[in-house]
C-alpha cells in the first residue's frame, strides 16, 4: 500500500505516453544537459508546413484562420504533434487529448464552411492551459496522486469562454505538486525541464505552459506566469485581480480571499498577449464569474500609452529589492533596458522599493494561513512523498490561522498596499509627472538548475500589491543562453497600458520578433 | 466600576449636548409618538434663508456655491443649526464640531474670493458622515463606550477626498452599537428616532445619517444605506465593492474579506447621489485606496440607461424572497411601481428569487466568522450592556472559524454568486433582451417601532451578491405616513445605470421632488 502512490504516478505517466500516437513517438534518447530546443524542427516528425504553422505568432494564425487561409484541423494537428515532441523531451503535459481537439477543430472548419466567417476572435487557435483548469472527461490532478482518476464533469469558466471565442483545447500542461513553487516538479512527470538545457528548470508553478511553439497559454498566481515566461524567453502578463475569470478551477487553497489566484497568459509576443486578453474580455466574463470586474478592453488606455511611448514615458526602475540581490546578468538586463529607454528620450528615475522584506512576511503567512492543511491533506490522501523542493515550504507553516488572525493579516496587507500607492503618488507629486511603470527583475537569477529556485520575492510582492505586471525579455545570450526576464509593473488594472510599454521595451531590446 | 460604562456614556451624551451653542437649544419638550418632522421649520431657530438653504437639494446648493451666489459659511451655519435641532429631537449625532466646520467654510470662501472659482465639485457643501469615519481630533466611538476618549490622529480616505472636493465636514452621525443592525441604538444616545414618529426607528446601522435636510450622507454595508433611506423617504445607493474608498475607517470586524464594508450615500434625490459619486470618483480614489477599482464615472453607461428609459426597459420584479413575506404596504408599493412602469411602455417580468434562505445562512456565518469576538471584546472592554436588540444577534454566533472553514464559506458564496449570475443570463437568453434591473422590497416592513426590526434578508442577500442597489420611494401616506422603500437592483458595478433607473421610478411614483 505504501508504494501504491508511486504505481499510480507511474500508471499516469504511462497513460500519458500512450496518449501519443505511435507515429509521433521519438526514437532517439536525449541526455540531460543537452539543449533540445531545436529537436522539434530537426526530428522529422513535423512537415515544413506544420513547422511554419507552429512557428507563427498566434496573431498571424488567427488572421489566416479567420480568412479561411488555414484550416483549424491542420493547425490543430500541427500543434498536437509539436506538443508531443516537446513532452517527450521535457515532460510538459498532464493531459493530452488530440482526438477531442481534432473533433472540435472539424466543427470549427464546418462552421467556417457554412458561414464563411470565424466563430469568434480565436477561431481555430490551439491554446494550452495548465492542469488547474477543468475540462469535462479529463483529470485535473494538478500533479497530485490522490486526484488522479477523477474525471471532471464540469468545465472551468475560462474554458467555456475560450471555446466560445473559437479556441481549440488539446492539452493541459504540467504544474508543481503544491502550485506554490517557482519550478515544476511532481510525482507523475518528475520535472519539466527547460528546452534550452535539460538540467535547468522551466520555471513554475506552471512550467509546462511554455516552450517550443508560439500559442498563448494560461497560467496562474504569484510568479506562475512571470517566472516561466522569464525562464523561457517569453512574454507573460499577470493581470490584476478581477480582470480574468478563475471560477470553477482546481486550486491549492480553495475559497481563500487572502492571496488571490490570478490567471494570465504567456506568449511569444506582447501582441499575442493582447489578442488573448481582448478575446477573453470580448466574451464578457463578468457575466459568468462574479469576481470579474465589468471592464472591457480599453483602447483609450492603449492610445494614451502609445502616445507616451512615442513621446516620453516616465519610468521607475530598481535593481534589487533590498532583500536578495540579483545575479549580474539580471543587473545587466536592467542596465541595458534603462540605457535603451533613455537613448529613446524617456525619463528613468530610480525607484526605492518599499519594505519588500516586510511584505514577504505576509506572503508567507498568506500562503500558509490554513497551516497547509489543504495541500498536506491532498498529499496524505495518497501517501505520496512531498517532493524535496516543497519540504522547506511546507515546514515553514505557522499553523492554522483563525478568522481574527486572518483579518489582522489582511488588514496589514491593505495598509501595505495603501502605503505603496502613497509612495507612487508622492513620486508623481515630486517629479510632476505620471509614473507610467516600474522596471524590475522577475527573479534574482536567470533560468536555473532543477531544485535551485529559492527566492520568490520579486514576483510575490508585486502579486501582494495586486499590481499589473508584464514580463519582457533581455538577450538570452549573455548568460550561457539562459533567458533573463524583466518585469514591467503598473498600478492595479493597468493591463492595456502595461502591455504597450512592455512591447516597447521588448522592441528596444531587439526581442519583438525573437522565437 | 461596573456602572462606570454608564457614566462614560452619560458623560459623552452631556458633552454632545454642550457642543450645541446655547442660542440653538430648544426649550420645548417633544413627547414620544409625536411627529417632529416640521419642528425645524417651526421652532424659530432658523431664518427664512437658512430654511431655504437647508431645504435645497445638494445639486442646487453646489451650483449656487460654485457661482458665488451663496457663501460656504452661510450654508454651513444653516446646516449646523438644523442638525442641532434634529439632534435635540431624535438624537442623531455622535460628534458635532461647528467651529471646525465654519473655519473650513471660511477658507473655502477665501479661496473663492481669490480664484473666483470653486475648489472642487462639492465646494462649500456640508456633508454628514457616520461615526465610522475618522477625522483628526474627533472620537470615532461607533457607539461603543470603550472607544470613547480616543481622539483620532488620522483621517479616513473618503474624508480626505471629500475635503479635496470642497465638502465641509461638521458632524458624525449615530450608528448602532454593533453596526450589524437595522436600527440605531447604543449606550450613548439610546436610540435615533424617526422624525415622522418618535416611536419609530430611523433605521440602521447608520440611522443618524438621515432626516431633516437635503445634504448627502455616507453610510456603509448591508442594509445600512438602504434601510435608513427606506425608513426616511430618501434615496440611497449601495455601490458594489471597490467603487468607493473605505480605507482608514473604524469597523466592526476589521480586515475581514468575507463580507465587505461598502460606503454609499443617502440623499433626497437621485441627482444628489450622482453628484456625490461623481465628485468622489473625480478625486481618483483608486490612487489612495488600493481596494478601489480605477473606474471613473461612465457617462456612456448613463446614456445607455437614459435611452432605455426613453424607449423600453426590461425589468424583473419580486414581491417576496420566499422567506419572509412583506407587509401589504410594501406589496402595494411594488404593485404601483410595476403598474406605472408598464403604463410607460416598459417590460416587467416576474423574477424568481434564487435560494435567498440559503444565502442568508452565509450572511449569518460571514457576519459572525470571528465568533463576534471583535464586537464582544470591544463591549467587554468597558463592561457595557449589550443592547437588547443585539443580544439575539450575538447569541447566534457559531464560534470562531479557522482559515479552512472560512475558505469553504467563501467558496460557497462565490458559487452562489455565480449561479445567480447564471440565472440572470438565462433570463436574458429566454427573453432575448438585457435585464436592466430587478425591483424588490428593501425590507419586509415600512419604518417600524424601535426594537422591532427583525429581518435583514431583503438587503443582506443583495449585499452578498455584491449587486448595485439603489433605493427609490413609494408614497409614504399609504401606511400611516411611514415611508416605504423599493430597491432597484443591478448587476455588479452598475451604479451609473441603476441611478438612472431609480430616478425614473421615483419620477413615475411622483417622488422626485418630495422633501
Amino acid at each position: 500500500m505504501s508504494f501504491d502512490w508511486s504505481k499510480r504516478g507511474a500508471d499516469k505517466r504511462i497513460r500519458l505516453f500512450h496518449s501519443i500516437p505511435e507515429e509521433w513517438k521519438l526514437r532517439t534518447y536525449y541526455r540531460r544537459e543537452s539543449n533540445v530546443f531545436n529537436i522539434p524542427t530537426e526530428c522529422g516528425k513535423l512537415s515544413a508546413e506544420e513547422l511554419s504553422i507552429t512557428n507563427s505568432t498566434a496573431s498571424d494564425l488567427v488572421e489566416k484562420l479567420s480568412r479561411g487561409e488555414l484550416k483549424a484541423v491542420d493547425v490543430t494537428v500541427a500543434f498536437c504533434k509539436r506538443t508531443t515532441v516537446a513532452h517527450q523531451l521535457v515532460r510538459c503535459f498532464h493531459e493530452f487529448f488530440p482526438e477531442k481537439a481534432i473533433a472540435q477543430a472539424k466543427e470549427l472548419d464546418e462552421y467556417f464552411e457554412i458561414h464563411q466567417k470565424p466563430i469568434g476572435p480565436l477561431h481555430g487557435l490551439p491554446i494550452s492551459i495548465n492542469d488547474q483548469f477543468r475540462i469535462e472527461g479529463q483529470e485535473a490532478s494538478m500533479g497530485r496522486i490522490a486526484w488522479l482518476g477523477k474525471y471532471d464533469t464540469t468545465e472551468s469558466t475560462l474554458i467555456t469562454l475560450l471555446r466560445k471565442a473559437g479556441a481549440v483545447l488539446y492539452t493541459k500542461t504540467s504544474v508543481c505538486q503544491t502550485l506554490l513553487s517557482g519550478e515544476t516538479c511532481n510525482n507523475i512527470i518528475a520535472v519539466t525541464s527547460n528546452p534550452r538545457n535539460n538540467a535547468w528548470s522551466a520555471g513554475g508553478s506552471s512550467g509546462g505552459g511554455r516552450c517550443f511553439d508560439r500559442t498563448p497559454r494560461f497560467s496562474t498566481w504569484g510568479g506562475s506566469v512571470r517566472v516561466p515566461a522569464a525562464f523561457n524567453f517569453l512574454y507573460g502578463i499577470k493581470p490584476s485581480q478581477g480582470r480574468t475569470p478563475h471560477s470553477k478551477m482546481a486550486n491549492s487553497v480553495e475559497g481563500q480571499e487572502t492571496a488571490h489566484s490570478i490567471i494570465g497568459p504567456i506568449a511569444h509576443t506582447a501582441a499575442d498577449l493582447r489578442l488573448f486578453l481582448k478575446a477573453v474580455l470580448s466574451q464578457e466574463p463578468w457575466n459568468y464569474d462574479p469576481k470579474v470586474i465589468p471592464l472591457p478592453w480599453r483602447s483609450s488606455e492603449e492610445d494614451i500609452a502609445r502616445s507616451k511611448v512615442a513621446g516620453r514615458l516616465t519610468l521607475g526602475y530598481f535593481y534589487s529589492d533590498g532583500v536578495v540581490n540579483p545575479y549580474p546578468p539580471i543587473l545587466r538586463g536592467i542596465d541595458e533596458a534603462v540605457a535603451k529607454l533613455r537613448e529613446n528620450g524617456h525619463t528613468l528615475i530610480p525607484w526605492r522599493p518599499y519594505k519588500h522584506a516586510y511584505a514577504q512576511r505576509f506572503v508567507r503567512i498568506m500562503y500558509t494561513a490554513d497551516g497547509n492543511t489543504g495541500i498536506l491533506n491532498s498529499l496524505k490522501a495518497s501517501g505520496e512523498l512531498v517532493i524535496p523542493y516543497n519540504k522547506r515550504l511546507l515546514r515553514s507553516t505557522k499553523g492554522h490561522l483563525n478568522a481574527n488572525q486572518l483579518g489582522e493579516v489582511q488588514l496589514k496587507q491593505w495598509e501595505y498596499q495603501r502605503k505603496y500607492l502613497e509612495r507612487w503618488r508622492r513620486f508623481e507629486e515630486e517629479t510632476g509627472t505620471e509614473l507610467d511603470a516600474i522596471i524590475a527583475p522577475v527573479a534574482a537569477t536567470a533560468a536555473i538548475r532543477h531544485g535551485k529556485f529559492r527566492y520568490y520575492g520579486y514576483s510575490s510582492v508585486i502579486s501582494l500589491l495586486d499590481f499589473t505586471s508584464a514580463v519582457a525579455e533581455y538577450d538570452p545570450e549573455v548568460y550561457d543562453g539562459a533567458p533573463v526576464g524583466l518585469q514591467v509593473i503598473g498600478r492595479r488594472l493597468s493591463e492595456e497600458r502595461i502591455l504597450v510599454i512592455a512591447e516597447e521595451i521588448g522592441r528596444l531590446l531587439g526581442n519583438s520578433q525573437t522565437p
